[in-house]
């Protein structure tokens, strides 16, 4: 039995555990206050080529979510997501515990239109009525996107445009970031990221590290007490150290970056083997995640030897199905999975 | 420079490392749902003796409280806590973050008497107006205190007691459990504490894991979808095994209880350090917090060798700091203390 | 200038003020502990033909909704509703104010199809993930809708059943609840609507009063402490009185169904003018609420002697606006409005 | 049988209601853009002698703390008030379900001490981990206060200093300011109110007004968009004339100066009539409600004529209840009063 279930099945890379290891025993300072997070966020910092960027860590994505959008947004504001964006649809409503709203927009493969976000907002302050209705704060996007898709540079520009004609920031969710900038089809550097939106996380659950989000603020916008607030939210990890060591690692000699380029590759393979055996996928995505739609007959057989993902009914028919690849994928993986595919056509 | 800053000042017991070094490849599904969580909990319900009890896992100390008490109370209550209780004041809000009060008690060295819970709900359901107030709905107590002391059998089974009557559960925050339950002058065994509370948590962060709270709820009572609800609150690790390889291991081979007798072991011989220098106490703690009154003078040159946390001033001369112990305080970190105190006097 | 602009430009029927009056002087318990809110909930009981309801008065709209959905809602559950529906687009959030989020189901002029919420809820319970997303706990519609129209007894039954099949509660937003009641399309009784659901509310400010929605629980299942939690929410008034007296005059003599015949029966008048005029209506209402199309010019003059509110943009030249009536249009009020499309025209 | 239950158990000051009567039929925009509101808040700025201060409307007292509170605080921060202040015990958490923490002092006859406040403050910002903490962000008193006390212009003075040696606001709580202004004791004017503080409110619902509270901003401090934070916690009224009509009244002619002076002369007359029967009062207050101390046999006696409320119980044979005077308190009732008690003595 091989899984590509998500990108989350193994453990921390390799590399992170012996890490963890070395510095075990020495006496550090809690919460965030030990020389591993300053390394890590002096290595993010050159990394995303802002030096008064400010890093903070977080345990997992849900919660930097929650966390980044409910201390930016004021009071009387929502955030803008796109209608398929996880903090609209799979994180169990963590936005709105913090008493904020998602305000639903029309999405194409994951993606919010520049056009669609001009359209809204001038709908928005178009109406009379607008202040008994939540006022629009934030944008928020993903970096790939839930469906694996990217935004082209002129997107993000557009996107970030709009933004600051209305002066409300830009967040962006990288919990797939390194797949997302490691990607083949990706025109968006890690610089031009950082320059185009107000903030954005830094994924690391789904791309080698055991947990944690490293959320960059990259316009000297950090929400003062930012620590209060974190702690207030049960998001502030006793052992900060857990975080500052995988992070410090992850940014030492670009294994964030060879993660990301790994798995692009071996997700490249498995478009090819869905492509060998015939198999439609959902969509184009130029990530590491991958999308076929199988008949329900072949995947009821497909999944006694190779795990995946359920994401949605196509018809009665057709389920689509979604394989994640990471750094923990094998070669053998994909030979089972091109085997077992072989087998069922 | 040796530290006794905290319980939580290195990464993990070196067992754990190894254990998750040795699982690290291993393909497993997330949310909790792996083997490792699934035999951790089996081992924590053989250890408190309650074959049906509830085990979840959650990350931290504040994350715990807030989960728990706020998926437990009704809409309409607020949690009992003693005035110096965690929840109360060392949780940046995090309870009431979730809408909910803290009703403070006066405490004595950390804890709450029976007779005055008792007065307490009597004259609340005693006054007319009490619908107009926050309806006390559950007793938050930690055992140990935030003092390092211990409520006795007795005292618990008053306090529960009390608690039936009334039909509110009893908490028992756990965060240092293991520094409780091998103290030389407890008499509550983990299968009293299961027994006379309605849940309680094992704390891992601070007894040798790098983080990790073992929720047990004794009587069939844990909230429903609580896995939603965890998310909701972006309490959901998605690599669960993060937590279940970590309680399987302390629960195994009684790692838990070693490492909690080995700490009380290392915290006795701090008192008869301190004792031996004259350094008054500031009370009698039986657990692996010790909380000396030092000159300011003599702390100022203490803290060039010595790391202490500040606790509160006593008076302007005097302040009293805390030292803990834990697994990774070695016979060489007291040796420093001891010559150094030995220097100061 | 004569107003369209609300069912709320006046004050109260004069019904209710010279009751107001009459008993000001009498001392009365607070916080709806007298007599004519008792005689108001025996009215209201009476009226729905059941005399098991709870009654409770709130303050206005948005608030009812807001206390309603929250007390009754789970931790982990969200509440169902229309796009259009109000608590999903024109309550500021209030309705995520209180950690629960909305789930926003395609509409058709206002109204939820039963076919639609049967596939959300089957695709729901079907999708493998949903403990990671907010489960539906509730449905919220209203009568008449926000765009006036109104369920047939048919619908209502259909949309209930599959309510009953789920086990989650039914809520009838009834802010304007007198005018779908007396609409001449209407086919839902008092009787009908209290069995047809589990909560609604009964709109007075709407209706005549001042201020005041009450809140009706048909099936014994009012949440527990409702004064505390409604007091907790900022919405328990001191001089509960005020919504008493309001509601015990309202329900005497039927003031309430005739307020809204007379309503109706004006805006039967009202399209007829619109007909008469060749104006557009942008769907066909049978309510109190009207919403022709007009030119943007002719809007623009128009709204010198008649005001109207601000609907929706139909496209450049065109604005969908809407007029509504009440007790306190006057045929007069009609005269001005057609005299001023007939110059127009 | 007459009533000193509290001083809201009468409707509405005649004035008023012959205005609501007047002006009943008028077309008016809701939500307070009226001309009664506006000329409300015109006669509130000329009668506090600030032309820029800026006033909004609420319903009642426990929805404009929450309101004010939580739109001022600071996500990390909390209120400071005394063990007893109103928001502290007495609103069924109201403030922690805007996810706040109530930060409780000492206090003495309802009165916080500078000495107090300034030793809070102190020690908050000297201890080493108060990032851990809730930070305080706001000061909460009321005049009168819960025992009908008064803060005296030195005292207020003292406190609002210390407010602005740490830059945070102090909120005066007026529900019943008119009883304060107007005590005989009092040597606060009502420009030195607004001039002490950053926010207060003028209680009408306990000085005259059927409901409505009029929250004043002293500072050019209002927050953004508050008409949108208004409706968002269900607080807003859509016939805001209520609120408007009612405080123009209240300020018309000093009418609410004058029902401020009645009521304490009819306080002053109670005062002697308990003197007079040798009653003890549990503490001097020199406003409209009074806390005689009563044996528990004679209460009981007491109240088959004349209705009082519960305060505590002080020992197993005595209560101390509260008796309340307002505009609407007759002679006709002290006469019962005195009777009464001559009659048990």
């Amino acid at each position: 039995m091989v899984s590509f279930e998500s990108d989350y099945i193994a453990g921390a890379h390799p590399e992170i555990l012996k890490r963890l290891s070395e510095t075990n025993l020495e006496s550090l300072s809690g919460y965030g206050n030990d020389p591993y997070c300053e390394s890590a966020k002096e290595k993010i910092r050159k990394a995303i080529g802002m030096e008064d960027a400010e890093v903070e860590f977080l345990v997992g994505g849900t919660q930097a979510n929650a966390v980044i959008i409910s201390t930016m947004l004021k009071d009387y504001e929502g955030v803008i997501a796109a209608q398929t964006g996880h903090v609209n649809g799979h994180e169990a409503g963590a936005i709105e515990y913090t008493g904020h709203k998602v305000l639903a927009l029309p999405q194409k493969e994951g993606k919010i239109a520049a056009t669609d976000l001009k359209q809204y907002l001038a709908d928005f302050f178009g109406d009379a009525n607008h202040e008994h209705m939540v006022i629009p704060g934030m944008v928020y996007i993903s970096f790939p996107t839930e469906y694996g898709t990217l935004y082209s540079k002129k997107e993000l520009e557009d996107l970030y445009g709009i933004c600051r004609e209305y002066e409300i920031p830009l967040f962006v969710d990288g919990a797939r970031l390194g797949y997302g900038l490691m990607s083949r089809k990706n025109d968006v550097s890690l610089h031009d990221l950082a320059a185009l939106c107000d903030v954005f996380y830094i994924g690391g659950t789904k791309v080698g590290a055991l947990c944690g989000e490293a959320a960059v603020f990259t316009k000297k916008n950090r929400p003062k007490h930012f620590m209060t607030s974190v702690k207030k939210r049960g998001a502030l990890l006793a052992k900060g150290r857990l975080l500052g060591v995988q992070f410090d690692t992850l940014f030492t000699d670009d294994l964030y970056f060879k993660i990301g380029t790994y798995a692009i590759d071996m997700a490249e393979r498995l478009k090819e083997i869905f492509k060998k055996h015939n198999v439609e996928l959902f969509l184009e995505s130029p990530t590491n995640q991958q999308f076929p739609v199988l008949e329900n007959k072949v995947l009821e057989k497909l999944q006694k030897e190779v795990a995946v993902s359920f994401w949605e009914k196509k018809d009665e028919d057709h389920t689509v199905v979604r394989l994640a690849t990471s750094w923990s994928t094998t070669k053998e993986d994909l030979e089972v999975l091109d085997r077992a595919l072989g087998e069922l056509s």
